[in-house]
């Protein structure tokens, strides 16, 4: 039996609502656009689905779209930019997952000019950095809740609220979006009453079903896909009448348990990090991480044993039994250094060693204590073998 | 228990294939992208699956790219021209489905000159319309295998083939797309050794899972939606294994028992027509079907009592537990006339008066007779009202 410390890159889903999405299928299979019974049965699953992810989220129901996951949700409000009729800027980190790097390489090509706000060493991208950033044809501003490397937490509310304000002194109208698939569920975000106008969320990563996401969406936007008006025009194709409401029950367990989940996985991952602060082969990414937990999501963290390849540690760490990552799986098949850690000044040689631990609600204190002694036991062959 | 003769907008789901899916869910939870044993596991599935479609289809495994079902298939193909460097013509019907008709209407906004060919009165596109319409500008054609009101079956093998005669002799790349989403497993389509560069295919038509799609794709495209670098750098977003391992389920079946079932739905279908055809109440869509069975998918008809409104006719059917279509369920919040049989010159009040009625692999006999039954039981009602 592996011990599963990869949440990050997907969740070990929940088996009973495994079998509720299951029960699901077969008994609510009428398409929700149909106007018969059959139809009109699977259309209210869909809706009350819809209301029960808008009530964990404090957001109205006519605002929750939605999608198939976490990278079609971004993707919809990036490119709804190629459909504008005149280009301006587009401001985003440089730490965004590659679901909002890549369309806004799209967005670049069209026309678009492409300005990336740097992190700060700890991971964490400041309002002033923002404000400096903003220019009259801004358009979009998009910052990540939390990012998928380091776990660190970005202030995406104070960001929204001084795109706000710069966007209300010019006159101007700019989107504020958010991804924030590593975010909900995981850490309190406060998406009910802010200037955040869209944000992403995803169902595999909170226990929920594979293949079905969220788009909260506040203003409208005109997307480039296009086909049947399902979703309030904004998201062609049938319903995913199953999965939706197999995303809705994990989105309510997450937002009922948030508090109770985050002083639990505080208690095991403020522990791991205590274990990695004490032995000087491991490297905390970023190393001010232990003086201020409370900046970081507790359910990822990365970490180094310098010049161990994380690549490596990680394969040693798979054949003792222990799934981890080495950045985001999204990504792993381009085998680059890690871009956040390159943006937060990280050194080439802690960025190579990187691995990535990531926990989620049902890890155990025993699973993180099996962990660090794999870990040391593997480190201390390791690092024999490459300090030669 | 209702009798469900809608098939064409959603299958009745094959319960084992979603038990199966259900088992996949909780036992080969792993990222594919993810290096280690958890997400191999699941990596061996999707690729499992991926040469399960390719065999059932008679196509390379690397030409099959899992979507979130057709709409997305199709818009990934006509959205790439959004990143061609120029402009130039797409020529389509205009009895495509609004996953096509919808994306093309972006394509004009960005430039693209739209072109329509119309069918015949029988719904069909002819090899001869095709050729007058190509210009040398032609970058893209779309036309459907099956249409999904009529079930009208085009020649899209001779289409293709027409495309490449004329790109060949102009020196010119045109790229044949077909939205086979009715067509695959329901009627013989040789895609294997064609002219057809891509076509779409949808799960849930299939008894497969919702949420789940296929592109197969036999020529590089630029798609607009970006992220991670899944499906040969041409799908982003954590692969859906779950759902893909049921589709590739479902296609087998649905490949390897397709002369079977199509003989048993001609059987079925064949009835239906021969009785409507008996009773100068039905029209049927169009009127020279009868005289040319092998022209259409015997999954799907439109027939009319005019005038009843077939709104109408379709909820007291409903009530009477028969659950049939009124046109696509995608588009029927759009409340308008069809637009397939607009082009097809069925006059208005016919086209006003119309039902679909679209059976499946597990649709019986006693299910046709039963609705023949209370189709004529309300007819009769419905006629005296409405002749009034």
């Amino acid at each position: 039996m592996n011990v599963y410390l990869d949440w990050a890159a997907t969740s070990v889903p929940d088996p009973d609502i495994c079998r509720k999405v299951s029960e699901c299928s077969t008994e609510f299979y009428g398409n929700p656009s149909s106007q018969h019974q059959e139809g009109q049965k699977a259309s209210r699953v869909l809706e009350e689905s819809r209301e029960r992810c808008a009530r964990a989220l404090g957001v109205k129901a006519s605002e929750i779209i939605f999608t198939s996951g976490g990278t079609e949700s971004n993707n919809m409000v990036l490119l709804s930019f190629l459909r504008k009729p005149s280009r301006g800027t587009v401001i985003l980190s440089p730490i965004e997952h590659p679901a909002i790097l890549e369309p806004a390489e799209v967005l670049r090509e069209a026309g678009y000019r492409i300005k990336f706000i740097k992190p700060e060493p700890d991971g964490i991208i400041t309002v002033q950095t923002l404000e400096k950033a903003l220019t009259e044809d801004t358009r979009l501003v998009t910052v990540m809740a939390v990012n998928n490397e380091t776990g660190a937490i970005q202030p995406v509310s104070q960001l929204a609220d001084a795109v706000h304000r710069y966007a209300a002194e010019h006159g101007r109208k700019i989107h504020f979006h958010c991804d924030a698939v590593q975010g909900t569920g995981k850490v309190p975000i406060d998406f009910s009453d802010s200037n955040i106008h869209s944000f992403s969320i995803s169902g595999h990563k909170l226990r929920g079903p594979r293949g079905i996401g969220i788009l909260v969406l506040k203003n409208q936007i005109q997307c480039v896909v296009q086909g049947g008006h399902q979703e309030s025009g904004i998201r062609p194709g049938t319903e995913n009448t199953p999965a939706i409401f197999g995303m809705s029950l994990a989105l309510e367990q997450a937002m009922t348990n948030l508090d109770r989940n985050i002083s639990q996985a505080h208690t095991l991952m403020d522990g791991l990090i205590s274990r990695l602060s004490q032995d000087q082969a491991y490297t905390i990414i970023p190393q001010s991480r232990p003086e201020h937990p409370e900046k970081y999501s507790p359910y990822i963290i990365s970490l180094a044993a310098v010049p161990v390849p994380g690549e490596i540690m990680a394969r040693v760490l798979d054949d003792s039994g222990f799934c981890v990552g080495t950045g985001s799986a999204c990504s792993n098949r381009k085998k680059s250094l890690s871009k956040t850690l390159e943006a937060m000044k990280v050194p080439e040689e802690t960025s190579f060693s990187r691995i990535r631990v990531s926990i989620g609600y049902t890890t155990l204190q025993e699973d993180l204590e099996s962990f660090m002694e794999a870990l040391d036991r593997q480190s201390r062959i390791m690092l024999k073998t490459y300090r030669k």
